[in-house]
């Protein structure tokens, strides 16, 4: 499929953290799964498209990457509010996720793609259970993720690692290589050191990211301290894992070491703004994490602690909550903040061809609607974009050259039985836990 | 206009703090500017009505309250992003702000009531210049409002009042009693002492309520203990400005004392969570000042420090910050949230029929699409339209009984000429300062 987009304001991609670049009047096109050109209209070269998108009024720009969540937890959404992280997970989300199915996380996965699509994101990073299923979830949409079998290994019983190899075998480069595959470690306090070396060696054979929680709480960096006299930042390096390259979930409690030690060692760490407040797990260092050269990326962690996956809530949250928590409003700048949305996650995800709209590059891409009231005037687009508008602008969403969204209607879901199935997974599931619980 | 609004969820409003009401299956019966029924189906009278709009799949609540913004200020949406609260006032607004135009005014506020509209805010309290203009549009559109007109008075030249008080007898109670004026001195740092007195003699005169920043940032407050020798609220209550009603704006620099005299004195907050984060002034103690009782209320402040008029961000933004603030998740529910969002600020505004569904209360509301994956499944409606909910859900706007947005449709504005006006009116406002700066 050949696709030209034009008439559009073109965002090609954010390269540097001073400013995002635009340019009116411009073309994308599109050929097959990658960009065939994206530049002003004047420039585009002779191209026969099956398809021709009028973007008049509208901005082309990269993809947004959610870069931590757990998708299959959208039937959990709004559980447990307002609890206490300690009787949020025991009371409210572990009682349930024992009664998982391998049908209610594909009714959650189909359910989370569903509404991420709509608000604009192309491709996220998961951490989850029954990941085969959520694997098909993605293969079945056209999304692009990357997928962990998460550890949770008190005991050593996980040593083994059979799912998660057993994972990679079967998944990693599938489906068109939308689909990667990640080692997906819990936490320092939810896992084992021989697993953690378990872990490192894996990430090394088969060449896999590391996805792990850290330093989310107060209760995790102090408890890392008590049991190895070490921050979880330190223990990682100890053990060798941050030789690899390491997805850091959260990192919320660092001191100004465990910062210079994640810039050095190129950790990126994937900043979950919304869910660190709801949970009340803190406000990350994310201006300080910036200054001294980290990788950051944006996140919305999974809808229970959220309670939705619309990542144009975390962009505007990000800047915001850094100027209002340093006092300093000139921390943290639209550019630093899009490129975490979107280039510095495809990265992150291990794909050197994606999150920028460049010739060769894969073609996951937006287009925003900038005809809202709220977006006008438009004195000022960089700000218009980070702190204007709404994930409901979004008018079409674009995966590896293939339209799945667009006004409302979307190509490989249908709506109505997604809905219907993520209900009733949902009411299932929670009266299994209910009738367990008698 | 006899209009009934049927198979629809009711949220008829928020009475307590602990919970949110809900009605499955209900009607509300609007007769003229009222409500005349609002409750189960079942219990519904008879009712000759003149439409009759199907609600399944919606939540019928409250309109919301924008209870502090400066509306004509949307023609300076995203104006000096992401500098220095001084920076942003001396270079970025004030220097525009001094070429201001009644056309200008005009065109900001119907961009402003057209955006607030949109996302389900039915009635708003300002403070701005040529309020006369704001007044004709608040008139024209069917919008809600308390005006001010800003006393910023350094030297006493404006102690006599005057446009104060004309715009009391012109338009207080005016269009069907949908606008009301209020005095509105900017700040203890920006007025006279003089001129406080004045405005208490005139609120005395003229029964209105005073509307005024508090403790907004740092300097602020400093300012206040340097110049009199007292916080911002104590000096309100030595002048006797609290004996009346007074709507204090931010109040983020507040001691214990402070937040004791306002919930004694029954003093409502107008909280801007969005705008205190983006101007750096600080996180107010939200969760602090409802456990003393105070009257908490919501706004946006003007866009350009937030940067738009969507209520349904602070709605979501107002407890996150609490919780992430405080670290502790239970602060803050959604009917404390809600309430702020709509009943407290319709009481504030001075009326005592706004702000619930119940018979012979004047019919604001809105009804809000419940269909997105973003709302499914619903496990909580609580949890998911606090925290999951999005301000392009609302569906339909009434105000006073009139139905003024519905599904993209304005019945007193029209889009292209509203935004095509304000793009020009912008336009040649910062021209003319432009011009001027040389």
């Amino acid at each position: 499929m050949r696709i030209r987009i034009t008439n559009v304001l073109l965002m090609p991609g954010v390269t540097n953290e001073a400013h995002i670049p635009f340019i009116p009047d411009a073309e994308v096109l599109v050929d097959g799964s990658r960009i065939a050109y994206a530049g002003p209209k004047a420039g585009a070269p002779a191209f026969e498209a099956d398809e021709v998108i009028d973007g008049y009024g509208m901005l082309a720009m990269p993809g947004l990457c959610n870069m931590h969540t757990h998708t299959p937890m959208t039937l959990l959404r709004s559980i447990g509010s307002d609890l206490t992280l300690d009787r949020w997970l025991n009371e409210a989300i572990f009682p349930v996720e024992k009664h998982l199915t391998d049908e209610a996380v594909r009714a959650g996965s189909d359910l989370g793609i569903m509404e991420m699509l709509r608000f604009g994101t192309t491709s996220f990073n998961d951490m989850y259970m029954h990941m085969d299923m959520e694997a098909e979830a993605v293969r079945d949409s056209g999304m692009r993720a990357l997928l962990g079998h998460g550890v949770v290994d008190f005991d050593e019983s996980c040593a083994d690692l059979a799912p998660n190899i057993a994972l990679i075998e079967k998944w990693n480069h599938a489906a068109d290589d939308r689909i990667r595959i990640s080692l997906a470690p819990h936490s320092e306090g939810a896992t084992t050191e021989k697993v953690l070396l378990k872990i490192r060696e894996a990430a090394e054979t088969y060449h896999v990211p590391i996805h792990i929680h850290v330093s989310e709480t107060r209760l995790d960096y102090d408890g890392s301290l008590n049991r190895r006299g070490l921050t979880p930042p330190q223990y990682l390096e100890k053990l060798g894992l941050t030789a690899h390259p390491v997805l850091a979930a959260h990192c919320v409690w660092m001191t100004d070491e465990d910062i210079e030690l994640f810039a050095r060692r190129g950790v990126t760490v994937l900043h979950n703004p919304m869910s660190n407040l709801k949970l009340a797990s803190g406000i990350a260092p994310i201006a300080k994490m910036l200054k001294a050269g980290c990788r950051i990326t944006l996140g919305t962690d999974g809808v229970a602690s959220n309670n939705n996956l619309n990542l144009w809530e975390e962009i505007k949250l990000m800047p915001m909550l850094q100027k209002g928590n340093t006092l300093d409003p000139t921390v943290v700048s639209p550019a630093q903040t899009i490129a975490a949305a979107t280039s510095a996650g495809a990265k992150a995800m291990g794909y050197e061809d994606l999150g920028q709209l460049k010739p060769g590059y894969l073609a996951d891409l937006i287009l925003l609607d900038l005809s809202g009231a709220h977006m006008c005037p438009c004195n000022d687009l960089e700000s218009n974009l980070v702190y204007s508008a709404q994930g409901s602008d979004v008018a079409l969403t674009m995966v590896n050259g293939k339209v799945l969204y667009r006004n409302g209607v979307y190509t490989t879901l249908v709506p109505r039985l997604v809905l219907e199935r993520a209900r009733k997974q949902a009411g299932s599931l929670l009266e299994r836990a209910a009738q367990a619980a008698k």
